[in-house]
């Protein structure tokens, strides 16, 4: 049973203290007031009514309108009081989620680092020292955190997915025009996408559901396996330590799931990245909020406002160049593209820390963008996927594929994704009645093995009958188990499905490595036989039940 | 037979002699070199060569590449030579057309009225006094003219269309990148389209098809009469005297022949129309020639060079705002059009002297764009159709609809072409062994009739037997006579078709009118026999061809 919406509002509110990283947010609700929302949340549910996010926590980026909160941008001077929620948002709570409050981000969604707002610099969820990420920082950061399951960010150069690689989230971003950015601070409003983190990929692909307007027209493609288009690591330019390595490994990994890599020429990918900024079309932001950035307040943050206040005297027949150019250079990235479904990148080339930031503020986020600035200038959709770690940090890579594909991006994502583990060792093992269960979940027998010598075996007194598992500190032995590989979203099923008394918990296999497995709650012990002797549940069940 | 190449360049150049309008050109080629063309051209077909558009005379706009004649664009200061014509041209050539030379325009593409061109301004074909229109003005013309079949312009607010109305020819401006624009001098590179002028829809439509690139994607339309959005004439503001009747008069022929009528809320198409040289899309053409302009030659249009040189300054981020607007107003416009086929317009309000233009250059030109300036903006396809005069002087109606519509488009405005008439007196009559051959032309029965009493009939000696309708100056009678209505490119079928000795000419019916009408060649008469008093054919068979 999952935890009622109040329980989950009480244990957020509970770990954001915990955490202590106030710069998260801009406005955090009152947690009263939260909980009154979850309280109704429950009754509904408890009445009857479908919800089918009920519960879930949300964070909104703090340029996306929230009613009862201000919608800063990041900078209190420019604070408006929104009437409504955005759309996004009013679907969102519609289908049953909470939102806690507004976050923090680079001041009028300019930036890629997390460092630029009067509210502070947001710090990396597993390094303090590096930079969140941004614009999106707080929200990637709270998902990271566990504070909140899903969080809004908004992406128009990269960021709803360089601050998804830095936190070790996913991050979709969507075809333009899918989500709609009614409600929300524009950066440059015909690039703007809304976007959503998750910690899995199910959570962020159920939420963008309810985000978008009307289903996507998937492309169609040539039958076969998965096309994906990777370029060469000695063409993505200068990359932190170990990174190209863990880029190849997520290139292996795909292939290794069955997927087809071919080469891609990247060049029209990056030449159109570096015109974000360089070029015209960062009057764009001047169109949003220039007249503002005029009347110079003094929580303007001073990268930010030089960047935009640079763009007032651009010409537009420069801008018209660059969109021709640029219109060049999309046809070029298509052709190279060719029948590929997707493009593998990293997210980002580099991971810095806040001092290297504060060191170089334009160049170091100007590299940031190197892999994400074309996307959305191209009308591409993109989804940012966690892929392991180098040195600690999240690693995350990118699948970029043509408009309105997300949702088939988000099936090679899951392809990328490292499978779990679980450890059967009853009525789920091959052969036995509960197998099919697994196999409906996409997952694959890996091997069978024995636990750790710590454990003994009990028939429990269920129906039908099964094994409960209890590691014991003395007098153990080891008991036959299969690990067993699926999709992480396959496991949540699994648990979201166990019945009582069954649990799963971390299990000690033989080797020494732990990996989630069945075991048993204590009340399900009660008259059941200890049949640790046997060796495994097949073997009892082989000698007929003695 | 249709005349061989050679023969129709001949005649071509004698008509040019004969016309006097030197302005239309900016390079005439030499006779000679054009003479030698069309007699390989002559050598091909008479080899077996299949060549569609074989000894079909073109005209090309003057910023449109043709090889060997210098690319001025009007402006001979601006001129280059290109190394090869542009795609456009040499699709038409491949297909068997001969290029006559290069027509006047206003220079850079930069007006709706024809005069901005230090070639001088170019004179309406039916009443020297008053513009061209343009800025393809010398295409249009040469074709009212019938010095040339066909002849390409370029449309980027209306170009393609205005001068096609003033002068009474069809105007074909196709959805926006299906006839490649690579050599011609850009004016808004975004929007330009290449557009092609002829005296009937067919072979404008003829020549469209081989312009471009790879068959157009029809969109999908629910079954039903053609619906076309008409919006009140109170709605179009001021219009020159007579036009508001002559515009609902094309309402009304349309509905006769089947349409259905819907009201439309024109104000996103002028709202948008108002914007493109009101606003900072002005600012492309200074991405086009900026450069040049600002070198300030002595060739250079006043008029042009001061709306390039104001775009200079025009600022990127006001370019973003327009292009945020534009979008809302195009989304606004597609919705007021519903599931309507095309939107009906007048081409233009009216139609100017060349010395109101001159005593007016910028506000005369701005009214001339009031209907076609949203088209481009927009993305949608257009046809300008002849639709009669008003004082003598032709009045053009427009068919505006969505991208890709161009072909049904043409189907709508050929709906809209006032039918021809024809005369039959023979084997075409009613009930006669020929006249499904009209059936299967299009046309319908009007009504039987009798010639004035001006004629003698003969039965020819033609296998089947035919009769031969002769005028004469004393002695003739009135001869039964058929009158049927066709579509024009039916009756060009029906002459293209006609077996010798049979001729179609002016006849004169009972009630003094003209119509086209089954005659005889001379040569045909002898040895057959008079049979005028008969009354007529139906009526000599019926008495079993004594």
């Amino acid at each position: 049973m999952p935890p009622s919406a109040l329980r989950r509002v009480r244990a957020a509110y509970a770990r954001i203290a915990q955490v202590d990283r106030p710069e998260i947010w801009i406005d955090l609700r009152p947690r009263a007031e939260v909980e009154a929302e979850a309280g109704a949340i429950d009754a509904r549910v408890a009445a009857g009514e479908r919800l089918p996010l009920a519960g879930r926590l949300l964070a909104v980026k703090g340029n996306i309108d929230v009613a009862g909160l201000p919608t800063t941008a990041g900078c209190p001077s420019y604070a408006y009081e929104p009437t409504a929620d955005a759309p996004v948002v009013a679907r969102l709570r519609a289908a049953g989620a909470l939102v806690l409050g507004t976050t923090n981000l680079d001041q009028f969604a300019t930036g890629l680092v997390g460092t630029r707002s009067p509210f502070g610099a947001v710090r990396n969820a597993v390094d303090p020292a590096r930079i969140s990420g941004g614009s999106s920082s707080g929200s990637a950061v709270a998902v990271s955190l566990g504070l909140v399951d899903l969080a809004l960010g908004t992406d128009t150069a990269g960021s709803g997915r360089v601050p998804a690689a830095f936190n070790g989230v996913y991050g979709l971003k969507p075809t333009y025009g899918l989500v709609p950015t009614e409600g929300t601070v524009p950066a440059c409003a015909s690039l703007d996408c809304v976007t959503v983190f998750a910690r899995t990929l199910p959570e962020a692909e159920q939420a963008l559901s309810y985000m978008s307007t009307g289903p996507s027209r998937l492309p169609e493609r040539a039958p076969g396996p998965w096309r994906v288009a990777v370029p060469s690591t000695g063409r993505l330019g200068e990359l932190d330590p170990g990174w190209a390595e863990a880029y190849e490994a997520a290139a292996a990994r795909l292939e290794a799931a069955g997927a087809r890599l071919q080469p891609l020429d990247l060049a029209p990918f990056t030449e159109a990245a570096a015109m974000l900024y360089e070029g015209a079309f960062v009057a764009e932001r001047y169109t949003a909020v220039g007249e503002f950035i005029e009347k110079d307040t003094p929580d303007l943050d001073p990268t930010v406002a030089s960047i935009i206040r640079g763009a007032r005297a651009i010409p537009a027949h420069r801008l018209f160049a660059d969109q021709e150019k640029l219109a060049a250079l999309r046809a070029q990235a298509l052709a190279a593209l060719g029948d590929a479904d997707a493009v593998l990148l990293p997210t980002a080339p580099g991971h810095p820390t806040l001092a290297e930031v504060a060191a170089d503020p334009l160049g170091s986020n100007a590299r940031l963008g190197r892999f994400t600035n074309s996307t959305n200038l191209f009308g591409l959709a993109a989804v940012a996927v966690p892929a392991g770690t180098v040195g600690g940090l999240p690693f995350g890579v990118m699948l970029i594929g043509p408009a309105h594909t997300d949702e088939r991006l988000a099936r090679i994502a899951a392809r990328l994704t490292p499978p779990t583990r679980v450890a059967v060792i009853g009525a789920h093992l091959t052969g036995q009645p509960l197998n099919p269960q697994l196999l409906a979940l996409g997952a694959r027998h890996d091997h069978t093995t024995v636990t750790a010598p710590h454990y003994r075996l009990y028939a429990l007194t269920t129906e039908p009958a099964k094994p409960g598992l209890v590691r014991v500190a003395d007098g153990g032995a080891a008991i036959e188990a299969e690990v067993w590989e699926l999709p992480p979203e396959g496991l949540g099923t699994l648990v979201a499905t166990l019945p009582r008394p069954m649990a799963i918990g971390s299990v000690e296999l033989a080797d020494g490595t732990q990996v989630p497995g069945f075991l048993c709650e204590p009340s399900g012990l009660e008259n059941a036989k200890d049949i640790t002797s046997f060796g495994g549940w097949r073997s009892y069940l082989a000698a007929g039940r003695p």
